[in-house]
């Protein structure tokens, strides 16, 4: 990259870098889990191996690599790609990757906010269940969800399996119907000191926050979920199209 | 949120309400832009003033509020939507917010590395324009996007107006076809000190990170762009649906 080596700081140069060796170490291009040698990653890059070094440095701040003297750089960190093409629970979107468990820190009946209230389309005095969980894949904090169910679809879960099974698969099995369409928004924050304890992350660790609102498939809202993801565990992966649907 | 006061830490509680005002915030509910007092928020929540207040603050830490003795809660920051139901450029889906402007900090043609080339799915010794902007919405730096182009569309853009332009817009002018899928991937991740300084945020700052691969509508890959949005400016916004398409 010769117009980087020539123009430019060395910090926007290993930038660069570092969002290609990115995205090899996260979909698994170097398979046995080891990055090339410096001096390669110098020769394929056509920069320095000072570039190299600061790159390299970036994806270790990261926590995606380490860099042992004598051994060189490895692979330390597996992101897993949560599927952005449909509405998907976290245990079946990552099927493939290993066991999704719930451990359920609070559940019960409660009045909503009005904010809740309004999300969910409720008359005043109704009640709603809340449900807050820690969400592992084989064994590692992944995501703190906290949810809120419109009480006919909520109720039937105090006797269900919330630690092996996802929301949306109950509430469909309750429900009798599909679910249909679910609004979403995607923020990164980072973790405060608590929410970072709870997920075992460091305090300030980027997270990706995902508010969700999904409705049975005629409409009706029931599910309102705040989640976050610890961000160097998962990344949301999909398709837009440029023709308006 | 009897549930919420009787049996959990205040800290849980705290971003269960800081969650609910979080949304309230950004989707403009507070119209004069002062957040409602103590007192009328605890009864609202239904939970301690002490409560209200760790929530405030981890809405502060956000940088999405601040707390003035005296003057009370406003609230300070906005967020913007990235329309997520169809590929957007950052000018589109920011109109009605203000005016987006892209200064170029470098430009130019280069020997792409392989990791490159593949995604691009060019011929060994094919060159791709690369360009990086600095992305700035109403004056204020929104992101930092690395783009990699394949030759015969990057070219044209060498005496293209960059500054005022999304890269979308001027990719369809030059093809004379409308862009057709993009693969997208959405990370969290925390900005190194460079990028920090270059987006005017602290380090550390949580970033909404996209790699995304546009197509033309035939399906030839041409656009490879790595972006960096400021956590605290962005948002992405779409609908999921349950349904197989």
């Amino acid at each position: 990259m010769e117009l980087a080596e020539t123009r430019r700081r060395r910090a926007d140069r290993a930038r660069q870098v570092a969002d290609l060796l990115r995205r090899e170490v996260l979909h698994g291009s170097f398979g046995d889990g080891h990055l090339p040698l410096e001096a390669a990653l110098a020769r394929e890059f056509g920069t320095s191996r000072n570039t190299i070094r600061e790159a390299l440095d970036l994806l270790r701040d990261e926590g995606l690599i380490e860099r042992c003297p004598g051994v060189g750089t490895t692979v330390v960190a597996e992101k897993y790609p949560h599927g952005l093409h449909r509405l998907l629970g976290l245990a079946e979107t990552l099927s493939e990757h290993g066991e999704v468990t719930n451990e359920v820190r609070a559940m019960g009946l409660i009045q909503p906010p009005a904010a809740v209230r309004a999300r969910l389309d409720l008359p005043p005095g109704e009640s709603v269940v809340y449900v807050e969980r820690l969400r592992r894949l084989n064994g590692l904090p992944l995501s703190l969800d906290l949810t809120y169910l419109v009480r006919d679809m909520g109720e039937p879960l105090f006797d269900a399996d919330l630690e092996h099974n996802d929301v949306f698969v109950l509430l469909e099995r309750i429900a009798g119907q599909p679910l249909g369409m679910a609004e979403l928004t995607i923020e990164a924050v980072n973790a405060d000191a608590h929410t970072a304890a709870v997920l075992d992350a460091p305090r300030g660790a980027a997270l990706l926050m995902v508010e969700r609102l999904a409705h049975l498939s005629h409409g009706r809202p029931v599910d309102l979920e705040f989640i976050r993801f610890r961000g160097d565990r998962l990344t949301m992966r999909g398709h837009l199209r440029r023709a308006t649907e």
